[in-house]
């Protein structure tokens, strides 16, 4: 606790030193002692705790079942879908030995399922009375990165897939925008974090995919990061896996596969779009502590004060995650900052004046206002403030995001944001334009949003648009 | 579901093959296409989740708390600790390749995390204000095995690790103790499975570790496993990666650690302990489906039949796990061996005349017995029964342990059982007579059990016994 209270870089200063300087600080996040790997401490494990409650209630709900699939893939797996293995072994970790001898084939370490479920699926498979199958993997995966940033790209990572097979191309296209819809429901509703959601253009997709869906957010510093992705597989892994039913009809088909993720890189995006100064700001749904109480004692009334905090913080704790701060060697005003940095959404203040009163201080961790209540019904206070944060994050990262997001007819006309934030516009769906956006921008495609439409001029080449793109310079 | 209804070898015939036969048809588990490996699943995964939710309830009680420590760890510092490398290089499967590239250092894939834990806790531990550390890992662990059982032995498995450090010796020693307790409470009341609580003989300790305490349990088949441990480290991990605090008194000291594992090995034991020859059973408090309807219906009451049904599910569907069978292709028949074969602990069959008298047929998993139940306050009836259920299992298991295992005064009178079972007796101490054992007996000792008492003479030399032994072959 001693390192809490140094100063946290300004974000204005340097956003990415306020990056670490926070997840350091608030104790989410420890470098580990292998170039790439983190460790994730109690602080922001209990976040992903949350973000697994949420997803699973949700795969639940639309028959999903979790299941586990080995960690180690053998190589001849990995090489059967061509578009996939070039896409991935460049990032693979290998095994070579084991049990103290040379393995006669190296096993990948898993940088993601599609090809070791697609195996076991092809086994299990046999009529169309087995569709669908509809399984999802909690698991780490491994993909070899240059440059590492703590949850938002790490060399293992945490995070769920989910593989599905159906027997109808419809019903697979399906499942890939349910699940989308899952990822944004999530995202929103519990971490507060508006999404645009959209379409991958052909050189941004998943290795070995028809089509990839993306929710796409916008960080503070005004890049942007693909928080979750969704993949309609075609027959691209059927064909290859073998994965075929014997129809209705008596005709023997191929399956149509999706697969769908989403990462502890969701938490690094909690951090970076309602984080402030101050450090971390947690919506209430996912907050570890979701009240502190800090008592306020003189000498004298120490004791009564405390005991009045133990009563409020006795009728919190049934229905909230509740701190009493009762740390001798503190005073209120480090403990106060050290909620704040650790993005407590609710602080409750009592001192003896309060308890005098039969009242408490309220301190808000997105707003900073104070307000006094009163001990009658307090409970009903706190659920109401829980919610107003809880909303109000979200729409202050839905201003944010608005507040950067610019029409352009020109590629240049990004220029004079400095390419921060969303920039859309047209596209007339060549390659080379996507190219030349990158080229020139550091921008990429970020998604064709579903709800944009192609109207004018490619803002590259300016010939007819066929597309609308969203660009965005991104994590 | 094809080749459900095939036939279970009897346990009698052949119990490794009745093992292999009730797991495959259950849908539990699955051999993947490399050789030690399996893929769970979901109906093996959820009982996964159910052990999951109540440990980390224990846990949390308790003050742990989880977190994320890397999958790969760098060869040096698996080499730190004397005694635990060489227990556990013998088993590595190693990283060599990455990103492309030949790595400076090979990396293991975890078989155990002590050592990345003790090299992060040394940079994070300074004070004794830092102290306890109790921490909870759920993750993938990879020993190399030769000889592989699904969910008993196989080179990936799935656990849970917890790592503490203590600042006195006595503080570590009682958490080692009461980490068992919660194995102990988890394995017996949610797994219905009788465990006997003891310490690790020398020779049988974890690798590295001080104290091995561990919770033993006796399958169907007269042999033991070792279903959960845990370990007080002393000194010997905070020595070789340097975990040092100072102390209130203003001395520079070591810390006290202990580690604690239990792991999808559990899954295997409750499967070998309840199941029988028609397959699994299963204690409802771990039953991903507590309570099967099967609705008995005639052409023309059909409709009728099915709509009780249904509304029988209704009732039950807010508190228990429950599934309607309503699938038109199979007979009811059919079904009972179905839901028999997956261990659902209690059946409600509903026919024409049951839906006449507003009433129920309930049939037990655990004893057979079929009563007729009224509709009015049968979801009391369900409360009891399964209770009733949880209970039972739990007995039968135990009075079986208790009729295989018998207190021997020479070695040789375990032989007459075929050395099936717990055999209890004297032991010098020495090594010596601990490998007489196993090379005359194959059995091992299993533990030197919390309740036994030293008495009369070592059952292999004859000298006075100093400890008190629990022998058994183990899986």
């Amino acid at each position: 606790m001693e390192n809490v209270l140094k100063e946290i870089t300004p974000k204005s200063v340097d956003y990415s030193q306020w990056y670490v300087d926070v997840i350091k600080k608030a104790d989410m996040v420890d470098y580990a002692p292998i170039k790439g790997f983190m460790v994730i401490k109690p602080y922001g494990y209990r976040i992903w705790e949350f973000i697994q409650d949420a997803m699973n209630r949700h795969f639940w709900a639309t028959g999903h079942e979790n299941a586990y699939f080995p960690l180690l893939i053998p190589e001849h797996l990995l090489l059967r879908e061509a578009e996939h293995v070039e896409g991935f072994s460049p990032e693979v970790a290998w095994v070579t030995i084991g049990g103290g001898e040379e393995l006669s084939e190296r096993l990948a370490v898993r940088p993601t399922s599609e090809t070791i479920v697609g195996a076991m699926y092809s086994k299990w498979i046999q009529s169309y009375r087995d569709l669908p199958v509809l399984m999802n993997q909690w698991s780490n995966v491994v993909r070899w990165e240059k440059a590492t940033r703590p949850f938002l790209r790490t060399t293992e990572f945490l995070w769920q897939e989910g593989h599905t097979v159906h027997r109808t191309r419809q019903e697979a296209e399906q499942e890939t925008h349910q699940q989308l819809e899952i990822y944004r429901r999530v995202i929103e509703e519990e971490l507060a974090i508006p999404v645009i959601a959209g379409r991958k253009s052909a050189g941004e997709r998943f290795a070995g995919a028809v089509e990839t869906l993306t929710l796409e957010a916008l960080m503070g510093d005004g890049r942007a990061l693909q928080i979750a992705t969704s993949h309609f597989l075609g027959q691209n892994f059927s064909r290859a896996f073998d994965i075929q039913f014997l129809d209705e009809d008596g005709v023997q088909k191929y399956g149509w596969t999706t697969s769908w993720g989403s990462s502890t890189r969701m938490i690094g995006g909690l951090i970076m779009v309602h984080g402030d100064d101050k450090g971390l700001r947690l919506p209430p749904r996912v907050a570890p502590v979701q009240i502190a109480i800090v008592p306020i004692a003189r000498s004298g009334d120490g004791a009564s004060v405390l005991n009045y905090a133990r009563e409020l913080e006795g009728a919190l704790k049934p229905i909230y995650r509740v701190r009493l701060d009762d740390r001798p060697e503190y005073t209120p005003g480090y403990k106060y900052n050290d909620w704040e940095m650790r993005g407590v959404p609710l602080r409750i203040e009592v001192g003896p004046h309060d308890l005098k009163n039969r009242a408490m201080v309220f301190a808000r961790r997105d707003t900073g206002d104070k307000t006094t209540v009163s001990r009658d019904g307090f409970e009903r206070e706190v659920a109401s403030v829980l919610e107003s944060i809880q909303a109000r994050l979200f729409e202050q990262a839905t201003e944010y995001r608005e507040s950067h997001r610019h029409m352009i007819e020109k590629l240049r006309d990004a220029e004079e944001y400095g390419y921060r934030g969303f920039f859309e516009g047209g596209w007339c769906g060549q390659d080379g334009c996507a190219d030349t956006v990158k080229a020139e921008t550091g921008m990429t495609i970020r998604c064709l949003p579903f709800e944009g439409q192609a109207r004018g001029a490619c803002v590259v080449c300016g010939q007819p648009a066929t597309e609308h793109m969203l660009l965005a310079r991104a994590y």
